[in-house]
């Protein structure tokens, strides 16, 4: 995988103002840092612009808004670099695989609807009703249980499971190891031990949702949990039974969610934050990284620490803290006087 | 999936006590809350029972105790409103599918033993020496290793894996992505880096216990690690090698359950708690969401934070901790004193 | 699985000194506090050296520089009863399987390269290009994708997923469900959404590296992901793309490593610690369990607690924690005079 082109081209390409050498000849792609002779780069906004006489880079991908007259780089000129850039990745490095159909090996119910622009490769199994649309691949060892349907140009990578009932919208992808639609964690305790509510809700993944390796979803007890469009979930996420989030949510890597939760659009949770069941956060609030959630968030907000609170007054905190040692001798030197 | 009777029939079929109009119809089932005209729902307890006059359901299990002489509802008394409608959920919306012996594309071992009233589906891989009993239903992926036995009536989901060795009990549930009896991480420091001890134990599952999706549960160095009768384990829980966990506990979400780790029965840990090797923790203990368990624990206690401390401790030291900044502006103006 | 040898034999075959009788018969083996008669046991240090009277082990191998002339017991004596003891499971308990080759019911593409010396259970899926050396073995329901190289006697457990490109060294052992160079989680937030950065990366495994249970391992963008020489890695551990692990470090369970995180050799991760984006860890480093690190760590230090600080003042501030109430209280009483 490389490229293989004049820096001029590529601007046309792309529908990009050139400034400096068009005729640079551009053989690959590499952060800014690391890139060498040849190389095309980014920069992403004008924090990283030192970068960009130190870059070893033969062009690089710039906001068209900074100042570049001192420049002898050859440059491109973005009104989204980052966009631009993915754009040149996806063109130029992300060839489209032919379809290959069901292939042997495959297990796909006689009762199944599978269209017929898909690849399914040998040790996927499709259960009875499950519909599979235009486009979508999936990858071996990948379960479709009953009655599930798959929206189109959805990507299913290896090892994945979809319980009975789910549904999965368009453009969808799935990394290695997704459950989606998992029994939820619904008991009572009683003197004999737990009592089980059957679950018997569903998942709904709505259109352009990723969802990151080995994270689970839970299906609700009744109804439907619920992850709305655009929403990117990164690896080892719990989503538990009956959560309702938004669109164009953020959640990064080992966050939990616990049941019933209900999130606004454009809510971020870092990394491994956590919140409680049965909580609200409005839209584009920021829960920070390993933060717990033990009260209802408003809209807007940024909130971090254990229980979570204004990050402001956590960093507050936070400061305190460390202090707190040195504080301590103060007072006694005042106690004993 | 849904309800098609009277309440009358339903009351009859469910053993319990019916008030109000008998003969209106039944055709679904929703939390109180989330009820439409023809559904049946139900209230836990009398802290809910706010939504009994709200709620649009046409009939409601209720807590047989409760005084509901204003009440226009059709209602069903009920010693546990909960279990009664988990069995509604069981005998309506639970059909049990027939067995399917053992499906084309399974690879069974010649060695192994199995018996015939199970379902074995395509891409399930069982090992020499295993005994499968009757009643097991094996989803698509599963690999059982070598010399494993699996108890009656157990339900083993999607791409679980069993490492050899191990024993499953009868009813156990195991969830997608399950890792039964792993490696255990068992290394001494050496100046040429880790050396292995190699783990020979294995991992016992006793009756009625249930595993979450993608929770790992190692298997010990020597001996077994196990898990005690009827002990509910959510996903993305990790027990390491050794661990000796009770009866009925309960282990929520992304908890961490460290090395020959010793709980009583009836013990609860909340999400994402962690617990360090070695450790005991008495009987009927619970353990909050997040908290670190750093010492031996006694048993009927209820302990939060990091490191883990009595909660009522816990509480007031949170109490305490948003108050330190303007605790000390009041220092700081004696301090000038 | 079980000895069947007498002391002075086994001390032969290990090559260590014997002391006491060496007629007596070992058939088993077992921790010092478990062992009964019959069994071997060890003693790691002198610090469990208390162990050694009161265990009902038949012989027991401890550290060559102890006092044992009160002893009644057959002692081997070894520089490093850890690793005497690992090479006695090693030697009788861990026996090699004949290679079965590519078995009925795996696909491997027509373009992929596999030696002979290998195994390759059903329901294996290697794609074109990959190359698989000799004396490896690869369990039922693992994919390895396109131009994945596996080094010699590299053994990979059930329902593994190893994404194109990925470069995995010799002697790596991979645990079950454990994915390898899975989509980073690259986006920039625009109006509109999530707009993704196609990861083009891959990730490399060294040699000697092991991977826990469901851990997951993402490539990098652009360039290499790196696990170093002898690295091992616990369950549920997730690491974010473009991560560079030293050699010989130790990651324990649930941690999690985000994305462009550079660490020295020999750095510790205790369970469930996180460290943020691009930061750095010096060399033989330790960071505690539930650590969150968010600045560059230097080498050789201990750190605890969230922001992560050095252990000492952790333990200060901790030790704090606990009697502000009763220092707050002391205060009032000031205040008010």
């Amino acid at each position: 995988m490389s490229l293989d082109l004049k820096a001029s081209d590529l601007a046309q390409e792309l529908g990009l103002e050139l400034r400096g050498d068009g005729d640079v000849k551009l053989c690959g792609v590499a952060g800014i840092d690391d890139a060498t002779e040849g190389d095309l780069g980014f920069i992403r906004s004008s924090k990283y612009m030192k970068y960009l006489e130190s870059t070893d880079a033969s062009a690089v991908i710039v906001p068209k808004n900074g100042d570049y007259n001192g420049s002898t780089k050859t440059l491109l000129l973005s009104d989204n670099p980052y966009i631009s850039f993915a754009q040149v990745l996806k063109n130029h490095y992300c060839p489209e695989s032919p379809f290959e159909g069901i292939m042997e090996g495959a297990y796909v119910s006689s009762e199944a609807n599978v269209a017929d622009e898909v690849t399914i490769e040998p040790g996927v199994f499709i259960g009875a009703g499950s519909s599979i649309a235009r486009g979508v691949r999936i990858q071996s060892g990948t379960r479709i249980g009953k009655g599930v349907s798959v929206g189109e140009d959805t990507q299913i990578f290896a090892n994945v499971v979809i319980e009975d009932r789910s549904v999965v919208g368009a453009r969808v992808i799935l990394n290695p190891g997704v459950v989606i639609g998992g029994d939820g964690f619904g008991y009572t305790q009683t003197e004999m031990g737990s009592v089980k509510l059957p679950q018997i809700g569903n998942t709904v993944l709505e259109d352009d949702v990723e969802v990151g390796a080995s994270t689970t979803i839970d299906r609700a007890s009744m109804g439907s949990t619920i992850v709305g469009e655009g929403t990117k979930i990164d690896n080892q996420v719990q989503i538990g039974h009956g959560a309702k989030i938004g669109k164009h949510n953020v959640i990064c890597s080992q966050t939990g969610i616990a049941g019933s939760v209900v999130t606004g659009d454009h809510v971020i949770f870092a990394s491994r934050a956590g919140i409680g069941d049965h909580l609200k956060v409005g839209e584009r609030t920021t829960i920070g990284p390993m933060a717990g959630v033990t009260k209802d968030l408003p809209a807007h907000g940024l909130f971090s620490g254990f229980p979570a609170m204004p990050h402001q007054d956590w960093l507050k905190m936070v400061g305190m803290l460390g202090q707190l040692p040195a504080f301590r001798e103060q007072f006694r030197a005042i106690f004993k006087q």
